[in-house]
């Protein structure tokens, strides 16, 4: 059996997918565990956060971060234990997430790392408060600039950020409308009080949308593109707001097609504007400190979709673009690893 | 001859158009003059504007106000003298504008008619200190945010709206780049004071907007819709702004194609917003006195494109629609009638 105490498992980066990520596009790799040196330490991951925006990291586009390079470690958010430590305020036995990649070990620098906040379990740190209710927090409040009453679309309302996005709309007190494929995840966006939800699955997806925004769209808040944000555009009330999270629709796909009816925005003089977790970077702890509160007094809910072993990345990332988890996607890491073929 | 001084010419609109509008679309007609009522007044009209927004009026389409009805009487923003009042602010003689339609007598209340600036020519109350003018103003001020420095790319740059983005960008001490088509409106665009011109019936481009822009486009002023906006997501900065305030190049098409790569707003965290520049309407004297400063001083130019007789009205509309116009579209009218019959 693989001695984890001594070896660093890592999962690198062999090939750029053209279409959805694949388990041929990661490889399978073993490395000694590296000291940390000044001012560094070093952390043993414990999650590994799995996110639409991975998709985008492996690819060679132009894009607000510079791709993985195929042969380095695939990166990921993740959450573990110090256990080794040169840098002052990163002790060991410390608990701490950041962007570790997909591996056990990794050394840093203290640099964009985060503390765990009291009351807070390890693993939400990368899901409600973490990238997802950040991102969350900052799209609604800060581009969607609800107010009460607003008629608040969300798409993926099932997914890690959706989630959020519908109960912080609704502590707003928006009309909150969740779409989400399939009568199970649309129960589940009920349960976090969405007055309504749309099935994209359902069969009359454009009929059931529209049925469900009689006043309008105040603020779509899109992480899926396509036909969702046409509709959203169709049915933008006055100054309406579209806030551009993801289009996870259009990730994998080679060819491009825009929203045919853009003009909605000049029409009904929308805005539409596109939002990166990091430009809030100064403000996380404004967003950390309310999202704990929040997951805290249990008014911000939250579903884990938990698998198992770091052989399975390649196709639990899959999960992401098949529409088949609900909820924030993480891996758990073990010291048994079955095999050391990807899987 | 025809007595204008007792029959008021109109132009109406006879069908709607499904690309183009042409001459079939519209229907001379004669009527009485009115008399005003109380708290009213009767305006003659000298001048009428052509606007691309008249192609959205004329459809019926859901759009910022309601289409104009089959048979009614064109709608149309002008400028003329007041011959009878019976209302206290606006009194025989007085030159004023306002949305009188395509004829040659309106009657009005006085809501939204506007006073001629002193030293400021009646028609330029049409051109840069009208509709044109103070979409620029807050377009570019107010959504386009422009700091010294930064890069304003415009499409349309040497039509009425266009121009004046042009002035009123190297004003705020930015780069300026125009796009227009033919080597002629080009000189013009670069005569205002533009550092940079992109003829788009040049060939090539693409490639000519990139040379244009070697460090790319923080505000885009997009009046054309098309190729252009594609390019300008292409090359937006970091926070980069595009400004919807029209699409020239789609409004006759039926078929509709989105930008293909909307999604820049989302690497490049960048907003795109529309604008109606009614929606000003409190802020209207602030903009015309700046405007009507700048024309004064001459830092504002304009160019007037003059037709003369409504006849020539449905024909003139269609110039808006494939190019061949820059500057301001105006249609003087005379009491002269050469033939009842539209051109």
């Amino acid at each position: 059996m693989l001695n984890t105490e001594t070896v660093n498992r890592r999962i690198l980066l062999a090939e750029r997918p053209t279409v959805f990520p694949e388990k041929k596009h990661f490889q399978y790799d073993e490395a000694a565990i590296k000291k940390p040196g000044k001012g560094e330490f070093v952390v043993r991951n414990q999650w590994i956060s799995l996110d639409p925006a991975m998709r985008g990291w492996m690819s060679s586009m132009k894009s607000y971060i510079p791709p993985v390079e195929v042969g380095d470690v695939m990166r990921a958010f993740s959450a573990g234990i110090v256990v080794d430590s040169n840098h002052p305020s990163f002790t060991v036995g410390m608990e701490v997430c950041g962007v570790f990649g997909m591996q056990d070990y990794a050394v840093s620098d203290g640099r964009y790392v985060r503390h765990v906040r009291p009351g807070i379990p390890l693993n939400a740190m990368l899901g409600p408060v973490g990238l997802p209710g950040i991102t969350a927090y900052f799209g609604l409040l800060d581009i969607g600039n609800p107010k009460a009453g607003e008629t608040v679309v969300v798409s993926a309302a099932a997914g890690a950020v959706g989630s959020a996005v519908v109960q912080i709309a609704k502590m707003q007190g928006c009309r909150v409308v969740g779409i989400a494929g399939g009568a199970e995840k649309c129960a589940f966006v009920r349960s976090l009080g969405a007055d309504e939800t749309v099935d994209y699955k359902g069969g009359h997806f454009s009929e059931a949308f529209s049925q469900a925004v009689p006043g309008g769209v105040d603020i779509y808040f899109d992480n899926v593109g396509g036909d969702a944000l046409e509709y959203a555009l169709d049915h933008l009330n006055l100054q309406g707001r579209v806030v551009l999270c993801g289009a996870i629709s259009r990730y994998n796909k080679t060819s491009s097609q825009g929203p045919g009816n853009y003009l909605s925005l000049l029409i009904n003089r929308g805005r539409m504007q596109g939002l990166i977790y990091f430009d809030y970077i100064d403000r996380f702890d404004e967003a950390e400190e309310a999202l704990s509160q929040w997951v805290r007094e249990q008014r911000l809910k939250y579903k884990l979709d938990i698998v198992q072993g770091l052989q399975h990345a390649p196709t639990t990332l899959g999960k992401l673009f098949d529409g088949t988890n609900t909820g924030k996607l993480l891996l758990k890491l073990f010291d048994d690893l079955e095999s050391k073929e990807l899987l």
